[in-house]
């Protein structure tokens, strides 16, 4: 039996099941959420997330300027701490790189891991860098802290819970496509190419959810709606609800589906690295929680579906009507 | 210009330059040491350590079993923060595998992380698991703290302190040599490769002595005497003194170098991944931290060279004369 039979989930539970601390006495949370949790003591948290880029499975050295690479490894790790409703503190970068690699390529690298950092007021605070005979390895490992009263899990959603989104699904997944389908430029091509290239953590948006007592849930959107949602299903034992019409499109991604005959929904459900939040609201409090986050950031907290008590039950619903995901890719609805 | 030309010291400066948090006002410590310093309190420091393996230039999958090698890969970590004094806390591995590798591999490697974590008393928290389209990718990031008073650092050893170390030197370098060169198995021989395979952190030699006030400057012993000890005069702006005849050395390595005509010291110097404890100690108290060592472990804390005030200075000696460190490999000198 090897690894490709079990799965990557199948390697977790194996893992998990092992090594299992969630619920320990102290109140720390291990494997199972987007960082770990380390209780210090009454008033403070300490996160830890840790992700792993290598080159030719997650990155493609000809397809990605280093300076952005150096963005976006930074920039995912800093969205994990951001969902679990953390302030990022500081980080640690191992690297092992070819030898052959450009003192030039090197520093653009850096240049855009200092920006994103700086960005965040996160300092590299250490590392380890070695010679690699093979692919480019970038592993960040970033610390930071919450205060229990606004951590953010994914076993926390409840039943009738509102699911909403911070931002427009699907960009960088149709930027995805897009690169890899030599898509003729315009601007809205662009567009989706720099959401997929140089994603931009909700940090904000984050802290404030996090402020929130009526936010149960939040994580961040990563390997897609349709993946991330059954993470907190799972984590949570309850169903979810998702009505496709009310997936946020962007008036990109909604311009190049329709030149393409892409599906944007599609991509709003499957795309993943859009780093958006996702969360669950308690019903009554969503109407006041997304005025006043439309007047914060200028854009809707838009409810996407409900939380249900059928524990491990997706199901997707087209004005009302379930509907097969799968079929997304070839319904070809108007996306317009 | 390529890292090649650069060579890894010069890009750990090019990034330490661009990052540099040494002594930053809240009295964190960044790149320069065995694991960055994080000022929480008065009381305590946290230390965070990562490590990187890479299949192909760091392990060879035929040439360690995967439980030596989660054993290992583990202990190196570990070996980081008792090298500052620490005590371990908590870990978390970030880990791409190849899907062809089996699940019965996957978990004896996971047999041997679980064991090295249980005997340090430490919990392994999160990580991140991903399909690698190459090599093996093993990462461990270890948190650690450590009380302000037990501090060890590179760049605190004093003029005239003497460079001790915690246990015989150059075994995991005959072990490496031993298989490399296939040489026919005896007990001696088994004995080096099981220290190169299977070292062992020196977690409570590295406790006892960061309880010493005596005990100045520390580090661990990864990359060779030679190479760790100019780690210490850079840091600490001083210059040293070896002398070879008392570095020490185990009787299998005696026995091993003299049936295969190697240069024992040569090892010993040059040789890396001994997990050994380099430290200075306070000249006129070496006599009673040894005496109490020598009580509590059963072993010599040995002296084996002297700190100098020429900086950048390194001197090897032999019976009081200087000699050329890299002539070791050719001299032959009876190591019995």
């Amino acid at each position: 039996m090897t690894l490709r039979d079990i799965g990557e989930f199948g390697l977790i539970e194996r893992i998990a099941a092992r090594f299992s601390t969630v619920g320990t006495e102290d109140g720390s949370l291990g494997i199972g959420d987007d960082c770990a949790v380390l209780s210090r003591n009454r008033d403070e948290l300490d996160l830890v997330t840790t992700d792993l880029l290598i080159e030719g499975s997650h990155f493609l050295r000809d397809a990605i300027s280093p300076r952005l690479l150096g963005r976006k490894s930074v920039a995912v790790n800093l969205s994990d701490i951001c969902a679990m409703g953390g302030e990022c503190r500081s980080a640690f970068l191992a690297l092992a790189l070819p030898g052959e690699l450009s003192v030039a390529w090197i520093d653009a690298f850096f240049d855009g891991v200092q920006e994103r950092l700086r960005e965040a007021g996160v300092k590299l605070l250490g590392g380890d860098t070695t010679r690699s005979n093979g692919p480019i390895v970038i592993q960040f490992t970033i610390l930071g802290s919450v205060s229990p009263a606004h951590l953010k899990l994914r076993r926390t959603a409840r039943e009738q819970d509102l699911i909403c989104v911070t931002d427009c699904l699907g960009d960088s997944g149709g930027g995805l496509r897009a690169l890899l389908e030599g898509v003729a430029r315009n601007s809205a091509v662009e567009y989706l190419i720099e959401r997929h290239l140089d994603p931009c953590p909700q940090l904000a948006e984050g802290a404030w959810l996090a402020a929130s007592s009526d936010v149960h849930a939040m994580m961040d959107i990563s390997d897609g709606l349709d993946s991330d949602i059954r993470r907190i299903m799972e984590q949570s034992r309850v169903g979810a609800r998702i009505e496709v019409e009310h997936l946020p499109l962007s008036s990109q991604l909604r311009e190049v589906a329709a030149e393409q005959a892409w599906s944007a929904w599609e991509l709003a459900v499957s795309g993943g690295e859009d780093y958006v939040l996702l969360c669950t609201v308690a019903p009554e409090r969503h109407a006041a929680l997304a005025e006043a986050f439309q007047r914060r950031f200028g854009r809707e907290l838009r409810a996407v579906g409900r939380i249900t008590d059928r524990p491990g039950q997706l199901v997707y619903l087209r004005d009302g009507v379930p509907m097969d995901p799968s079929k997304l890719g070839f319904d070809h609805f108007r996306t317009e």
